[in-house]
């Protein structure tokens, strides 16, 4: 029987489970306790339960699904769960439209009042018609009626010229950003920006008013790059090893990213074409795959970045349907996988000036840490592994509906709070988190991270010892959900790293943990996490709570302050420029620090 | 019998003929004098005498087309000319290699010497690898061996930096434009230049070293924008009329450029990586849709281009494929239909500083003309029509083999020599130019363009009579070639708008036309007409012969020289700002002048 049984990973909520060949991705995903929409039952007859199975072996599109899918979608590899049976390990995408609840898909950033100075500005123009007695071209009739006729207008704006003139009788609104022309709009349309954390799982968005800073719509998405590899080691391997992998990779963001866009538009009620400049933050890979630049480089010692400046790019050599002339920016990276996120999150937190000695970090497969002292800024990237994200984890998953968040061991009592307060169907990050650090205060894992002792809940085993957080009756899955000692290793691995990378800083400054005077956590995990669990774990110092601040998306607040102020964007090259990047792996004393930032 | 017969149109030479609907398009080809290459005589097994029926009814694919044809190539409309009947007014392309004789379509231009100051040079550079102790982007890294650092670099050039620089051990030359880095290439390769005159019927391309100016390479081709219309107009109005019209019409020209670079390349031995800079130039409404700028304008009262200045265009954005940072250099257009190539032409010919009174000009659909006087410069357009261009003459077609192209009418001796010396199927340009300046020498026509006297060859008839310049028995298609009292009056119309704007213009001047001191006359068909002949029918004024110099393809000239100088573009641009441009339509004397200068 052995045989008979395979494992589906569905995306994008990274849920694994093991079923027997020939069952439906339908039962799966329900087996997985994962609801999708299928109003007919499995019927075969609604066609809502609509999947993409991205790799391993399924059955061939029945006549059903030929009849219930369009060409188009079926070409797409697009089928019904209700129909396709799995005949192998299979990993299999589900679009966001065929879940039953909504996905978790943003935190807020804290943020800081805004500094109004953005790259492009409105200017109302009245432009003279022309007849048989002025025969100027369109682009010197506007240009003469402007304070400074000396404007640079590329060809995406030139085609709409004429038609825009036109149709609005020759009073238009220009968007200017400096001396070039970035959309000919209707008078008195307003100018927005948009600003994207393309993180390596999910993607937040927000459209801001230009003129005032208000963000007047936001929205999020998981990143669709995710059915190619779950992490950035993988996609890199996917552009590398695919004919035209990386330009895939490339599309299929940039599709999300306009769709992102049109609801965004809709929210607020403007057009695209009102959408005048973008700033995208993402890690280096993110960055590069996003921008076409080449990455095979980034996956191979001593893995160097092709760009690390600050970049301005027409959204329209992107395929970004934003204004015809609308640049995006894209803060630099630092090195290594320090990427512009990072740098987006030190000003989304406000530190660019900092005076106090502090520790800013975005805790996610790889962990990126800032240390400021005494005028004095270093950082580094640690490999913290996909664990918080729920990946190597026995009953692990990402943040989603269904997913332990908290726990709590006190005593023999198990309490443990979901997602949506949904019945559990795995574990998230700070679930995983809470239940280790549970596990460690009641005593029931030692240095090493093997479980032991007495409790109701523990089932001892030689090689893999599990503590049921869920038992299955209570379940949503009908299976218990629990913590394994793997799982604990994994854990023990990926706060080592971080822990590690963190001790090193602070050796590089000559300080003691307790001199840090603000610890940052920014990000969706970072934000979730209790601190008494990540202090109990040893993954971060015990130092005061109030010294900590646990800040959110700053990533993302930190694009919104770049939209709107040209000067950030000079202060995020100083800060690309003033950081001492520290390579951990050729660090004398890591290995040491790491081997002790492994226990428990 | 009327109704059973139709009209077949032949493209891109434009010979028409009227056959008996059900005739294959092989046949109807043949009938007209035009050789296809078929290997199989018609037989439909060889898949040789490829055409592409552009308009009109034709029979469906036959079973044989189907096996012969591939799907893509039946789904772009391509057909075996044996197989195809025609049901209808039909008008077909005519690829060129189904021509069994190559088409005549390149005139060499008069070359000044070449001003040497590009806006690319190379520059060679070793760039230090990267290591674990120097994790600097490729990009810093590069940029930090140069003698400047501060170069500026788009996203299609950063796409081939890391292959290029590890492929090359870190030793390239780079391509720069000021400081705009156009190509990363290996080292020692040397730069090219692209110039194209874009015709409204023909393409003339040249590579150009531009190191030493050296012309290494030149091809031509027929505009494929043919196909849609034979003039300006008739491509405005399709561009206008159909979804994508404007899409579809750039992109078949730039298919077409890019077919001629790699030609070109072939046979320079270089890559079209190599070539890091191109001036494309064409009238104002060829310069609007190889650039996608808005047409409709154009083609509606009072006829405005959208854009007048120079114009640098990254070739990326166009999908032309040449060095991944290479711009296009458009020159200034003047106005209404007077274009970029009407500048360029006058660079071409060195007129830029030119102290002599002198006409220049270039006789086309629309014929632009320049006259300088006392440092002064005029311009104006004619609507002369495509008469030249054997268009709306009875036998007319292109110069292509077959033409006649000169006639003498010598008593009762008439005269012919075709193109290619091939038996005569019709008459081009400078063919029908001598054929009616022998008729008025010889006393055969009237002022109003009537053909009346007695001469063997002269069929008389109340509307329409007839001159047979190649009887039926010695004619490529067994009727006889004949001029038409209607022929001679759409030469009379052509060569009147063209005398007219050159008096207007020197109405303007306030000069006569004995005081002209050169008479440059440009172009392919200015090249081949018979100055005597041109100057018997009053389209020149009679001026001594060694006043007149035909300069060829002198567009095609400057956009070389253009390549080669920067100084040139700044000329171009006070050319275009100089020039006095005379609307003819609202001048009060033109209507007096013009049907003065119609008579014979």
């Amino acid at each position: 029987m052995e045989k008979s049984t395979c494992e589906v990973i569905l995306q994008p909520i990274g849920k694994h489970i093991r079923i027997p060949v020939g069952t439906t991705l339908l039962d799966a995903a329900r087996q997985a306790g994962v609801e999708l929409v299928a109003i007919c039952g499995g019927e075969g007859v609604c066609g809502t339960c609509r999947v993409c199975p991205v790799s391993g072996p399924v059955s061939p599109p029945s006549l059903t699904e030929q009849a219930e899918l369009t060409p188009a979608d079926l070409s797409a590899g697009m089928r019904l769960a209700c129909e396709t049976e799995v005949l192998g390990d299979v990993k299999v995408d589900i679009p966001p439209e065929s879940f039953t609840t909504p996905q978790r898909l943003q935190v807020e950033g804290q943020e800081a009042p805004p500094e109004l100075a953005p790259a492009v500005a409105a200017l109302d123009v009245d432009a003279p018609p022309p007849s048989l007695d002025d025969l100027r071209s369109d682009l010197t009739r506007l240009r003469e009626a402007l304070p400074d006729p000396d404007i640079h207008t590329g060809l995406p704006v030139l085609a709409t010229i004429s038609e825009t003139l036109r149709r609005n009788n020759w009073r238009v609104r220009l968007a200017l950003r400096g001396d070039e022309l970035v959309a000919i709009l209707p008078p008195g349309e307003g100018l927005y920006g948009l600003a994207v954390d393309v993180g390596t799982t999910k993607l937040a968005a927000y459209l801001v008013n230009l003129e005032n800073g208000d963000t007047v719509a936001k929205s999020g998405a998981m990143n669709p790059q995710i059915a190619y590899g779950e992490d950035v080691i993988s996609r890199i391997n996917h552009a590398n090893q695919h004919a035209n992998g990386a330009k895939t990779l490339q599309g299929r963001l940039v599709e999300t990213l306009n769709g992102l866009v049109d609801e965004l538009c809709a929210q607020a009620g403007v057009t695209p074409g009102q959408v005048v400049e973008a700033v995208i933050v993402g890690n280096t890979a993110m960055h590069h795959l996003f921008a076409g630049l080449p990455v095979k480089q980034l996956g191979e010692s001593p893995y160097v970045a092709a760009v690390s400046d600050a970049m301005e790019i027409p959204s329209a050599e992107l395929g970004l349907c934003l204004a015809p002339g609308a640049v995006i920016y894209l803060p630099p990276n630092v090195a290594g996988y320090v990427g512009a996120d990072h740098v987006s999150m030190l000003l989304g937190a406000d530190l660019q000036e900092t005076a106090k000695t502090t520790i800013a970090l975005d805790i996610g497969t790889n962990t990126e840490i800032s240390l400021f002292h005494g005028r004095k800024h270093w950082s580094c990237s640690c490999a913290s592994g996909p664990a918080f994200e729920g990946a190597h984890i026995s009953d692990g998953m990402r943040a989603a509906p269904g997913a332990v968040e908290r726990v709590r061991i006190d005593g023999e009592a198990v309490q443990v709070h979901t997602i949506g307060e949904q019945p559990a169907i795995g574990i998230c990050g700070s679930g995983i988190l809470d239940a280790v650090a549970g596990l460690v205060k009641a005593g029931l894992v030692d240095k090493r991270g093997a479980l032991k002792g007495e409790h109701p809940r523990l089932v001892p085993d030689d090689k893999n010892s599990a503590f049921i957080l869920v038992p299955a009756a209570q379940s949503g899955t009908g299976r218990d959900v629990h913590v394994t000692r793997q799982d604990v290793n994994e854990i023990q691995l990926a706060k080592g790293a971080i822990r590690a990378g963190l001790e090193i800083l602070l050796v590089e400054a000559g300080i003691e943990a307790r001199e840090i005077q603000q610890f940052i956590v920014a990000g969706a995990f970072g934000t979730y996490l209790d601190l008494d669990s990540a202090i109990a774990i040893g993954m971060f110092p015990e130092l005061p709570r109030e010294r900590f601040q646990q800040v959110g998306n700053a990533a993302g607040s930190g694009a919104k302050r770049l939209l709107l102020s040209n000067r950030l964007r000079q202060v995020a090259t100083e800060i690309a420029q003033a950081v001492q990047y520290v390579e951990l792996a050729k660090h004398p004393d890591f290995m040491k620090v790491y081997v002790k930032a492994l226990g428990l």
